[in-house]
C-alpha cells in the first residue's frame, strides 16, 4: 500500500518516520519507572481507551517513564463495537494493544518486575476476557499465565500495582485475602459493582465500596484500585479517579 | 459466542447491559452541543485515540453535552501498529470508530449542524487518509463529501469549528484563506510542520507556529487549531494543549 503513496505525502507521513520521532515520547521524563499493561484496544474486547489514556496522561504528569506491555495472544473474541455484538474476525492483543501506545509496546512475555519500579492494569472487558476468563467464568476463571507471574513479581518485590475499573478481580484472584474496590455496592451508578464484589467476597478477598473520584489502597499488598468505567459517570470524572490512583501507585513506586 | 458464556458471567458483563448502562456518559449534562467526528481507531490508520480522549475529557469538564460521528465507509487501510506496517485487513470507519465511542455513535451522514453549537476534529492520520486524502495526495487532495459539507455547514452558521494534530489541513482545502497551526515551523520537536506548512501556504492559506500548549485561533473563521501529536511532546502536554483548543471552542459556541 505504501507503495502507492505519492513521494511528497510519503516523506511528509511516513509511518516509520513519525514512528521513530514518537518513540520518547514515553520514556524521555525522570522519575519512577512504570510498566502498563494492555489487552487490546477497545472497551468490550480489549482496554478501555479512556482509561488507558488517563493512566498514560497522569503518569507522564507524575514523572514518570512508561514502558507499555501487553500478551502476544489471540482476544478472546472481537467484538464490533457499533453493533455490540460480537464478530467472526480474530485479532492479537499485542498487535492490537499496540493501537494505544503508537507502537511503543513490548510483548508481555519480556516483563521483569526488577526493571521497574510499579505496575498498573487499566480496565476494559479486556482484562476480563484476554488478561484472564473472568468474563466466562467468574471467580472460577484462570489468569493468563504471564499476567499471574508478572502481578506476583512485582508483590513479592514489594512494589505498588495499581488497577482500575474490572481489571481489580485480577489481584483478587491472585492474592486471597488482598482488599480491592470496584466501585460502591447496591448504588445504580455502578450497575455492575454488587455481584462482581460478591464474587470477590468468595475469592476470600474484601471489596470496599469506594466512589469513582477516590482510589483505596490495600497498604498491607500494596494494591491500589479504583472504579472508573465500573461507574456511569462523566468521562471527566473517571478520568480524575484514574489520576487519584496513579498518585497512590507513584507515592509508594 | 455469547452462548457461550456462563450464565452468572452474563449477567455480570452482558455486552447491551453495559452499553445501555453507559450510554448517558456524554450526554447527561447542560451545556454546549458539540459533534466529534472520528476516523478510525489507531494513529496510523485512524484517529489518535489519546487526542479524541482528551477532547472528549475536556468537553465533559466544560459541561459539554457529546454527539460522536463517524462516515460509514472502508478506511483507506489497516495498519499493523505493532510493524508500522499497512495489513490486507479490511475495517470500516464508523465500525473502528465506535471503540473510541463506547459504542454510541452515529452516521456522519446524519449530522445536522444546526443540531450542535460547535464541531471537533482530533487528529491521527485517521483525518489524512479517511476523512480526505492528504496522505497521499497532499494539497491536491480531496475531501469525503459528508466531512466537507459538515466543515460548510458549521462555518456558515458562524459556529465554531476545532481540529488538531494534522486535521487543520481539512480547514486549509475547504476554506482557502484561512489561519491554522500544526505546530512550529523549523523545529526538531515538530519533524512534520515544516512541509504541512508549506502545502498550507501553497493552498492560499496561513499557517501560523504555535507551541503545542496553546491553540490558533482564526476569529473570522472561528478555527480553533492546535498541534497535539504533530509535537513530539509528552503525552500531559498534548492533553492540556488539546484542553486549551477545546476551551477556545466552548467560548465561541
Amino acid at each position: 500500500m505504501l507503495t502507492l503513496l505519492h513521494r511528497r505525502a510519503h516523506n511528509l507521513l511516513t509511518l516509520r518516520a513519525v514512528q521513530t520521532a514518537t518513540s520518547c515520547h514515553y520514556v524521555t521524563q525522570m522519575g519512577k519507572r512504570v510498566a502498563v499493561v494492555l489487552a487490546g484496544c477497545g472497551v468490550y474486547d480489549g482496554t478501555e481507551v479512556h482509561e488507558a489514556s488517563a493512566v498514560l496522561v497522569h503518569l507522564s504528569r507524575g514523572g514518570a517513564s512508561v514502558t507499555m506491555f501487553a500478551p502476544n495472544v489471540d482476544q478472546m473474541h472481537v467484538v464490533d463495537h457499533l453493533k455490540g455484538e460480537p464478530s467472526q474476525e480474530k485479532r492479537n492483543v499485542l498487535v492490537e494493544s499496540a493501537r494505544l501506545a503508537r507502537g511503543n509496546i513490548l510483548d508481555l512475555a519480556t516483563l521483569s518486575a526488577k526493571d521497574h519500579d510499579a505496575v498498573i492494569f487499566p480496565g476494559g472487558f479486556g482484562a476480563a476476557k484476554n488478561l484472564c476468563t473472568w468474563a466466562v467464568q467468574g471467580k472460577d476463571c484462570t489468569v493468563n499465565g504471564e499476567v499471574k507471574a508478572a502481578l506476583q513479581a512485582f508483590h513479592a518485590e514489594g512494589k505498588p500495582i495499581g488497577l482500575c475499573c474490572i481489571a481489580p478481580v485480577l489481584a483478587a484472584k491472585v492474592f486471597p485475602g488482598c482488599e480491592v474496590t470496584v466501585g460502591i455496592e447496591k448504588d445504580d451508578k455502578y450497575p455492575n459493582t454488587a455481584d462482581t464484589a460478591a464474587a470477590i467476597g468468595q475469592l476470600g478477598c474484601t471489596h470496599v465500596s469506594v466512589d469513582v473520584a477516590e482510589s483505596h489502597v490495600d497498604e498491607k499488598n500494596k494494591l491500589v484500585t479504583t472504579a472508573a468505567f465500573m461507574c456511569d459517570a462523566p468521562i471527566h470524572q473517571v478520568f480524575d479517579g484514574i489520576g487519584v490512583m496513579v498518585q497512590d501507585v507513584l507515592k509508594r513506586a
